[in-house]
């Protein structure tokens, strides 16, 4: 037998995707999994039993990410593939899930077949991806990756002042392992896209080539909050008037840069926010992404520009805080090169693409050759109880991620 | 001595003032008196005992109006003045007080020397002029000139289900006069600008002509929420774009169309409001004024249009809902003349204008020619603990209200 005739068990997958999604679920048929808390602890348990039924060697190192690492016959550094158990409130069912349980499924093709791989393969869980109850989001892999100190991250803290160091040690998996001490000789997740194009395009698959950078602002502008029927036009000072300047503004942004520059107004708060009153203060923010990051400087320099303009047109006070600013992150070629061959093997469509989300790969691409899969997202919804991807695509996707890992393990 | 000669009492006049700025004085220095709560009693327990003080009959109405008149010398129809006693939460102490005591001191210079005019004069103080906390606002004045039925008014009810009938009747001013039954020869209001048109323009007093008419839109826009990386440009529907395009839109309207036309975008709010999320939803409300009611029609045709054209252009639901029209009120020219003729007389720098808020002498006006006399409020301020206008503007306010009443009373 050929090892690209191999097949996924796509019941056994499905089966355990609906099993882990009855973890934390919700009446609206969501999952609420917080980061170290009671649901996410009983989704850990059932999937450490799972690596250990499969034989894997189940390791928990001290940020919380789970790994079950199969041997394979040489001493090479592992190939490892993952994502996280955790979720947003009333998240989907597959976002993260998939491409933990897809990565346990390639190992379980491979026991099935009594094949052994050169480089040993790891399983990944990481911990925190969300970053719902603690901040920042793709915490388990960050630290991993040696981009935030592992005490910083134990002591951040939930609304209720808990810190994750606790939550961790109270669920049982604060482990003993080092984070980063086995650094994989590559990283490949599959994902659900969490977008639109490839269930607009009708394509089945998304080899993941790079990851958009990202550069949040908050823009608060002070005007003079005065009767909206006395104060003439020519002596307004109108925050509400230059939110909405800046919001229209962003969206042409987006549309002059062009290319895969992608730009947001996702919160505008006014103050007062009364009917007959012109607001004297405004609160806006505005996400920016591209996958190059001259052009997401360049559109923050031009977003700076305008609130510079205006806020001189305008007579008001306008100040940018830069709250995140994440650089873009470009995939291994060579990694991408594999899925688009395993895709053509099988028959089906696929095409590269930039992802717009942020995931754990992007933390891994920091300390290894790095790629994704993407498989659709049906009217890119995600975050949401309605998210879904068709049960063949699903199938499609976990059986890239075993061809991938086969040919990246030898 | 000539009548144009009498002077008001100025010492009087501000410390009545005084004494009404303390009934519901809040800490921040403003008032809290909402209609037919118990600040609004005590306010009108000491007018009441001024106007009895002063020698004149006093007469309640059904809707709780205060009325105080002096007898004239002839069976003429009454010239009546007046304003509101009511305030909005933590308001300013002149807005509706200063037209109350101003028209009280007139009548108590005519005493004081011993005048009578040929028609009666009457004081009068109208019930929830405010609104806030039982709509519609300008109610006690309404219900007086037969635009709102009697029932309908009393059966309103507040917050907490209170209605200002049984209000009324608890603190003593459900009245037994009929509304409108002593119909007025003229009325005359004084008023602060709550603009800062005066203040800027370095004027001591307004002789307002008009009061605009006002056009209040909610706007509901539904879109499409989608994740703010992962959703290309081109396949958005984003809602909160449009509500910046709106806002936008509305600046620009009132400046191309121009004159005394204003447009104000004063609440924005986004569903579900999140730095990486494309709004879905976005609610606005537009408010749009202008004293040439034709012009007020073409900007409503205006938005609608935009709005129509936005909707298919991005693929939303826009739904425009009136939420107010009051057409323009145009007020007597002869009694502007009489105001114009007073300052003059007394030097005083005057211009004729609009008034961009509604007052009770828009709803007088439906039923007896009517003006209203504005002095400047100190850089536009009102509805605000920090509203002022300088003792001489008030003197020379009450001064010019006490010989225009004498010039109608005769």
């Amino acid at each position: 037998m050929k090892t690209h005739d191999l097949k996924i068990n796509a019941e056994r997958l499905t089966s355990r995707l609906d099993a882990l999604a009855q973890v934390g679920a919700t009446p609206e048929g969501g999952v609420r999994r917080f980061a170290a808390g009671d649901q996410d602890k009983h989704a850990r348990d059932l999937f450490a039993g799972w690596l250990e039924a499969a034989g894997l060697e189940v390791k928990i190192d001290r940020i919380g990410n789970i790994f079950g690492l199969r041997a394979g016959t040489s001493a090479a550094p592992t190939i490892m593939s993952g994502s996280h158990l955790d979720s947003v409130d009333n998240g989907g069912r597959l976002d993260g899930a998939l491409g933990v349980l897809a990565a346990l499924e390639a190992v379980e093709c491979l026991n099935d077949a009594d094949l052994t791989t050169k480089a040993p393969i790891c399983v990944a869980a990481f911990t925190n991806e969300e970053g719902v109850r603690f901040q920042p989001d793709m915490m388990g892999s960050l630290v991993y990756a040696g981009g935030l100190a592992l005490e910083t991250a134990l002591s951040t803290r939930d609304r209720d002042g808990v810190t994750l160091g606790a939550e961790l040690s109270r669920i049982g998996y604060a482990g003993d392992m080092t984070p980063g001490a086995m650094v994989p000789q590559t990283f490949i997740e599959l994902h659900i896209e969490q977008g639109p194009v490839l269930d607009v395009e009708k394509l089945a698959l998304g080899a993941v080539e790079a990851l958009q950078g990202i550069s949040w602002t908050e823009i608060v502008i002070d005007g003079e909050a005065n009767h909206a029927g006395t104060t003439p036009m020519g002596m307004r000072r109108d925050a509400g008037y230059c939110a909405g300047a800046v919001t229209e503004f962003v969206r042409r942004l987006a549309l002059d840069l062009g290319g895969a520059q992608v730009a947001t107004v996702g919160t505008i708060e006014l103050t007062p926010n009364v009917i007959n009153v012109v607001p004297g203060r405004a609160r806006l923010t505005v996400d920016l992404r591209n996958r190059d990051n001259e052009a997401l400087y360049e559109a923050e320099r031009r977003l700076e520009d305008f609130c510079g303009e205006l806020e001189a047109e305008q007579q008001v006070q306008i100040a940018l805080t830069r709250l995140a600013r994440f650089d873009p992150v470009i995939f291994d070629p060579g990694i991408v090169t594999l899925v688009e061959a395993a895709a053509g093997r099988l028959g089906v469509s696929c095409r590269r693409m930039t992802s717009g989300a942020g995931h754990d790969a992007q933390m891994m691409a920091r300390i290894c050759p790095t790629a994704m899969i993407f498989v659709p997202s049906v009217r890119g919804i995600s975050h949401n109880p309605a998210e879904h991807t068709n049960r063949q695509d699903l199938i499609t996707g976990a059986t890239v991620l075993l061809q991938t890992l086969m040919d990246l393990a030898g």
